[in-house]
């Protein structure tokens, strides 16, 4: 296994160990979240009881693969902890998510979770946003205009692909993939895109991440935050 | 023919007469609408050459009918002119729309117009917009939890049905219309839908519409704005 594999298993094994007899979990998406659910699936073989609301089609799968037992929104609207990764994060706990695809439902369910944690390997921590493009999901009727509103932004947004086709999400939108390179003002980058017509929803999940673990050689450590010292 | 109908054929026919030789123009949706597209049919058969884009599969099927050109974004991203219907008209020209739950596309398309030329009945406009319940478009994914943070703006936000089931767009989203009676502000309260994880648009369209016909006893009238009168 290749250490940044390693370093992913332990931060969402770890990541696990947070969730609770009882507890209503939103399971995030991505390669480290296959450790995550997979760790869950022990958890609960050895009789713990949860219920998790899964932010995509692979994470669903992957449930049902290791016994995770599975609820919905509309059953149970109230979460108590939400698990996700990141592709990015600075040190005040800001991140860009996305490069999976599935930001709306992810960040639907870290939104409605009164806990949000992040599970990633070191490779995602960098000091300044924006070197990952920031994923931008947005409806197809008119993508052309939207994307032309956004490239005004200061970035040069690409329509995802996937073969030779547009990539689809799971709730039938696009995504622009907007290389920024340094992304200076996380909050108002992240207001002027949203504001946009045509625009569901952007990669940037600011002020929503309670807890972040990073995988490192050292194993698997809690992050400190440092609020507004740039 | 009701009173309601006629006003709506002279300020839909009235709207046409400002398409010009040569143009791309967005095709709003509704009643209204009907006429408007009619009376484009009848111009293009005497020899107007232009293009139309539709805002809905409705009025897509009208152009159809009445041989009306259509195009599309990628083709023509640089829009002439839109015309549309409103839901409510308010002194400043800002609108509610999407009661036919077009909202996204009409708004798509009028974002990207050079000029937006609004057509309706006397019935539409009002001192105070909000007794037409505002519709907001959402995401399927969690949508309780959506409705739970738009009733928290002082609502009580209905799940638009169609027969027994949900109403889905054209987008493939849901429609919660939302009943605020007076929208004093109709700045703050878009935005602060719009920015809701969850929310893809609100029918507030401020700040868009150039001109307003209005259809009323007297045929068909343009508006004038009054700006910050209230």
């Amino acid at each position: 296994m290749k250490a940044e594999d390693r370093y992913k298993q332990m931060a969402g094994e770890k990541a696990a160990s947070f969730v609770q007899e009882g507890m209503i979990v939103g399971l995030g998406s991505g390669s480290t979240m296959y450790w995550m659910v997979r760790k869950l699936g022990e958890m609960v073989q050895k009789g713990l009881t949860i219920a998790g609301i899964p932010t995509s089609l692979q994470t669903e799968k992957w449930a049902k693969e290791f016994g995770v037992p599975l609820t919905s929104f509309a059953q149970n609207p109230d979460i108590d902890l939400a698990i996700d990764g990141a592709d990015e994060i600075d040190p005040e706990f800001r991140l860009i998510k996305g490069g999976g695809g599935s930001l709306v439902r992810e960040k639907v369910v870290a939104a409605a979770a009164k806990q949000f944690i992040i599970a990633a390997d070191e490779s995602k921590v960098v000091s300044v946003l924006g070197h990952f493009p920031l994923p931008v999901e947005i409806v197809p009727f008119g993508f052309e205009a939207t994307a032309l509103q956004l490239g005004k932004l200061g970035c040069d947004p690409q329509v995802r692909t996937k073969g030779n086709e547009k990539f689809v999400t799971d709730n039938g939108n696009f995504i622009l993939d907007c290389s920024f390179s340094r992304i200076e003002d996380p909050v108002s980058l992240h207001h002027k895109i949203k504001m946009l017509t045509g625009v569901v929803e952007t990669g940037l999940f600011l002020n929503m991440a309670d807890v972040v673990i990073i995988g490192d050689q050292r194993g698997a450590q809690r992050m400190n935050m440092r609020r507004g010292q740039r």
